[in-house]
Formats: C-alpha cells, sequence, structure tokens
C-alpha cells in the first residue's frame, strides 16, 4: 500500500513532534507511578523480608523471558543465597536525568561463589545522537571466589576491556584487552551463557553527555530552530560513531540484557506477590500429590491439611497476573 | 523448594491485602494516565486524520499478537476501508466502573462487506465471585451484505444464543440457538477464523451486578468482615456458577478476545505513529530498490529522491517503541 504522507498538509516533522510530546507524558507518568507505589514497595519489602525464601520462589517462577537466561548452576546460588531483590528508579529526582532509568540491586547471604554480598546493575535510559534510544549500563565487577567464576572469566574481561576504553584514546582499533575478549567470545559460542554475564551487559556506547546533547538538539528542532542543514551535519559526524558503535556491540556478552532489565522491571518486580503465590500452589499441589499417593489415611490433617487449605483459599482469591498500564 | 508461608508471622491473607492495594494503585494510575494523555490523543487524532490510509498502514505493521487473527479476507476490508480507530476507558468517570474497562471503535467508508459505518466493541474489566478478573464483552452484530459474512455465519449464530441466553431461564442445558451455535463450532475446527469473529467474543460470564458484589465482598473481607467461614460459602455457591461457565467457555468462539483488546489497547494505539513511521521507511525503502532495478538514471530526482529523503529523516529521528510504563 501507498504510503501517503507526501500528498497531505502533515509533515514528518509534525509526527515526530507528537511522538516527542507522549514521550514527555510517558515520563510524567513514570513519575506519577514510582510516587503512588513507593510506600506500597516499602509495606511489601516489609511483610515478605518475614518470608525466608520468598525471592528465590518468586525467581523460580519467573516467566520465559527471564528464566530463559537462568542455568541451572545459577539457580544453584539464586536459590540458596538471595535474599533480596530491588528496583528502583534513582534518577527521578534528578531533574537531567530520566524516571526510565533503573537500578536492579540483588542481595545475598554468605555463599561459595562469590564474595560479593550486594551485586548492582544501573541501566540509563538515554537517547543516542541518531535518534535511538533505550537503557544503557557499565559492566559491574564480580569477586569470584576461586574456580567458582560461573561466567568462565567473561565478565572480568569485559570489566577490563571497559576499563581501558575509557581511559585510552579513542580509536575505532581494538585495544589489548578488548582482543582479549574478542577472542574468547569468538571461541567460546556463548551458549548456555551465565546469567551472571548480564552485569557485563553494556549496550550500545552513549555518554551521558552525548545524550543530553541529543536530548537538548531535539527541544531545539522542535523549537524549529534546527532544520534540515543540521539534521545532514549530525548525519555526517555520525558516520565514526557509528562505526564506534558496531565494534562495541561486536564485544558485548550480553545483547539482549537491556530487554531483561526491562523484564525484572516491569513484570517481576510489580507482579512478584503473583509469582510467589504461583510457587505456593503449586507445593500445595504436589503435597496433595503425594499425599494422595502414600499418605491418604495417615497424619493427613497436619502438613496435607495444611496445604490443600492454602490451596482452596488461593483458588478463592489469588492475585490475577495485572494488565500492564502503558 | 519448600513454601515457607506456614513458618512465619505472614499470612497469606496479608499477601492478598497487598496485591489488593497495589490494584487500587493501578486504578489510580490508569486515570492519572488517561487524564495525561487525552489532549495528546485528541491533537493525533486530528493529525493523522488528515493522512488518508494512516490506520491501514499502522494496521499492516501491526506485532504477531495482533496480525495473527487477521487474515488475508480481513485485510481486504481493513485495508480498504478502514477510516479510523478510536480507543477510550470509557468506565473512567463512572465512579463503580474500572478504568481499565475500554471501548475500542472502528469506522469504515462505503465498503461491499457490511453496511455499518462503526463497530464498536467493549470491554468491561469484571472480577467474578471465583477471585477471577479480567476484561469480558458482549456480541457485537455486523450487517453482511448478500453472501459477504467473514465469519461464514457464525458471528450471527453468538448473537442469536446471547440473545436468548439473557432472556432465558437460567440452566446449564443448552437452548436451541446454542445447540446449533456448538454443532457449528464442532464441525468447522476455528482455524483460520476471520478477525471480525472477534466481535463475537464474551469470555467469562460475569455481570456487572455479580462484579459489583466479588468487588464489595472483597471490601470487607479486607476489613477484616469476612473470614474463613464466608470463604468456604461462596465456593460452595460458585459450583453451579463455574458449571455454567464451563457451558459459556464452550460455546466461545474468540477465546483469545480478551488479550487482543489488550494489545490493541496497550500497544496499536498507543504505538500507532510509530508503526505508521515503520510503514513509511518500507515503503521508502521498496521505493529505492526499484530505482536501483531499474530507474537507475531517469527521473530520480522525483519519487526516488523524495524518498530518500524520508527514509534518512527517518533513520535519524524515527520514535522508537516505548518501555512499558507497567
Amino acid at each position: 500500500m501507498a504510503a501517503a504522507l507526501e500528498e497531505t498538509p502533515v509533515t514528518y516533522e509534525d509526527l515526530v513532534d507528537i511522538e516527542q510530546a507522549f514521550d514527555d507524558a510517558e515520563t510524567d507518568i513514570i513519575r506519577y507511578q514510582a510516587s503512588r507505589l513507593s510506600d506500597l514497595y516499602a509495606l511489601r519489602h516489609k511483610t515478605v523480608s518475614q518470608i525466608p525464601n520468598f525471592w528465590p520462589l518468586v525467581l523460580e517462577q519467573a516467566p520465559p523471558d527471564i528464566d530463559q537466561y537462568i542455568q541451572p548452576s545459577d539457580s544453584a546460588v539464586l536459590l540458596s543465597a538471595l535474599t533480596n531483590l530491588d528496583v528502583t528508579h534513582f534518577d527521578i529526582p534528578n531533574p537531567d536525568g530520566d524516571p526510565r532509568s533503573v537500578s536492579i540491586k540483588f542481595e545475598f547471604s554468605t555463599n561459595e561463589y562469590f564474595e560479593d554480598k550486594v551485586l548492582e546493575k544501573k541501566f540509563w535510559y538515554r537517547r543516542g545522537r541518531n535518534g535511538w534510544s533505550g537503557l544503557v549500563s557499565e559492566p559491574v565487577k564480580i569477586q569470584w571466589k576461586k574456580d567458582r567464576d560461573l561466567t568462565g572469566g567473561l565478565l572480568d574481561m569485559v570489566c577490563d576491556a571497559w576499563a581501558v576504553s575509557r581511559t585510552g584514546p579513542k580509536t575505532v582499533e581494538l585495544s589489548p584487552e578488548q582482543l582479549i575478549l574478542k577472542k574468547k567470545i569468538d571461541s567460546t559460542g556463548m551458549g548456555g551463557l551465565s546469567f551472571f554475564a548480564w552485569f557485563g551487559f553494556i549496550g550500545r556506547h552513549v555518554s551521558a553527555d552525548e545524550s543530553k546533547k541529543a536530548v537538548e538538539s531535539e527541544r531545539e528542532r522542535r523549537k524549529g530552530r534546527a532544520l534540515m542543514k543540521d539534521v545532514r551535519t549530525i548525519d555526517a559526524t555520525d558516520e565514526l560513531e557509528e562505526e564506534e558503535d558496531d565494534v562495541g556491540m561486536s564485544l558485548e556478552i550480553f545483547p539482549d540484557g537491556g530487554d531483561l532489565a526491562v523484564s525484572i522491571t516491569e513484570d517481576l518486580w510489580p507482579s512478584a506477590i503473583s509469582y510467589f503465590t504461583q510457587a505456593q500452589e503449586q507445593d500445595a499441589l504436589s503435597d496433595d500429590d503425594f499425599e494422595s499417593d502414600d499418605d491418604e489415611n495417615a497424619d493427613s490433617d497436619r502438613a496435607g491439611g495444611d496445604s490443600e487449605e492454602d490451596a482452596s483459599q488461593a483458588n478463592s482469591s489469588r492475585p490475577v497476573k495485572k494488565l500492564r498500564t502503558s
């Protein structure tokens, strides 16, 4: 079907302006949402922190777009040592920040894999010069115990390459650290990658400064000050930028890292009680099975009876998965 | 892993209360969102109504969870005759209503399939006695032109069966109209079902009255007035109800109707300009292909030149798919 914009009084810029206004509205809505929910999240935290295994049980029920990244060896540490999860829109108080920026914080008890008690991964919502926008991050180092690195050294290599690229000269040549990383990526094939490799996600290389300029230039464009000429200029200077970005993305060990952050933020986090309830129900069901197979007449009003009651209550008032609000 | 609620001071009811508080917050957020966006949707409508084929082009780019329901014969009428789409949360002004209730309205120009100029499908967000909540609807009749019924008579049968079930005595026996519908469903296998069969979606049979009572009884439960005894009573009276619902669902011709409504409301509708832009880009790309194959040195600064410019502009400032805000 023919696209019909040329034959109308509407310009492409008109549509971009409307989309930008929707984008502004969305940031307001996220701000409102965060303020409306903050007390509730605090109450939830107070309540669920009294339930041992709350977060491990939630993770066990994680939807496929999260669960697919959790390997059996990751489960071993997540199910035994995860004590808390916290998601915050840390950039909301910052006038230059975007409310879609998010921090995802995992707390762990002492475990045999790593020394860290807290692993925090921050994602910044940024706009690139070429119009792209989305979540970017920085690699987070994990203090693995001896021979326990679930990423097989990959995460350390990302951290090393990142440290060098931030201090070294800007170039499209690979640094020695990047070459080591690239060789590792090429040789492993990246199948069965650990969930913990996600802490190495970087995404597009858009700095806070570039993002700020892109947002400002978009604002100016909307005021009608920047026209075709400027658009062309940006296109030209973008070429080196994009080449750098291609190199960056070829060294990305977790290309879906931003999507995974969104799934945790918008699904696992708000629906955690719902997932926990699912876990309880499954547990009750398997208790019932056990009971009816082997235990029908013995001791059935203790563990078995309790579980059955839980299950029927669960059925009568179980929280349903909420509609998304966007 | 053992579910651990029994060993804690936290009860199942505590968790249900928190979920209910989140649910209340969510309705507030949807109200805020609707009021924040209403002027913008009006502006968008004013702008895109000047673009012929705006909505057909949006539909052409619909994501798979919508596109999978559009058959080639549906496309014929949707692409040639759809002139407007409108989504409204009609129940927001109603204090008893749920802001998640939604009306999806299609407007059509004269076409050879049906007489209707407007097809409006309303969905009510309701809570059942058994704790279920979600979108339900009522069948919408379409005035098909002779031999043009894209549902092969199915939609009419649903409307007939529905009309009788609302006036006739409450029973789990099938009425003659329901038997005709059941026979049709059993004999056709329901493959390649028309998109327009969606107008026949009913979903769970939860009346406004039942929903109101369920919401009230949930409120009472939260106040601590209703305890285990009432939960048991509800379970008992639910049995006939559930049997009726099973019959209802066995006659449902579009079981995913509620999900489709959510996809239209939360994806196609807010991201319409984004989908339209995608259609423009694809068009520009195929123009470019055409040009380089057959037209390289002739007249290239007319149609081809324009398209190329559109494409580069599109690249530099194309609206990206927004993060969901829930």
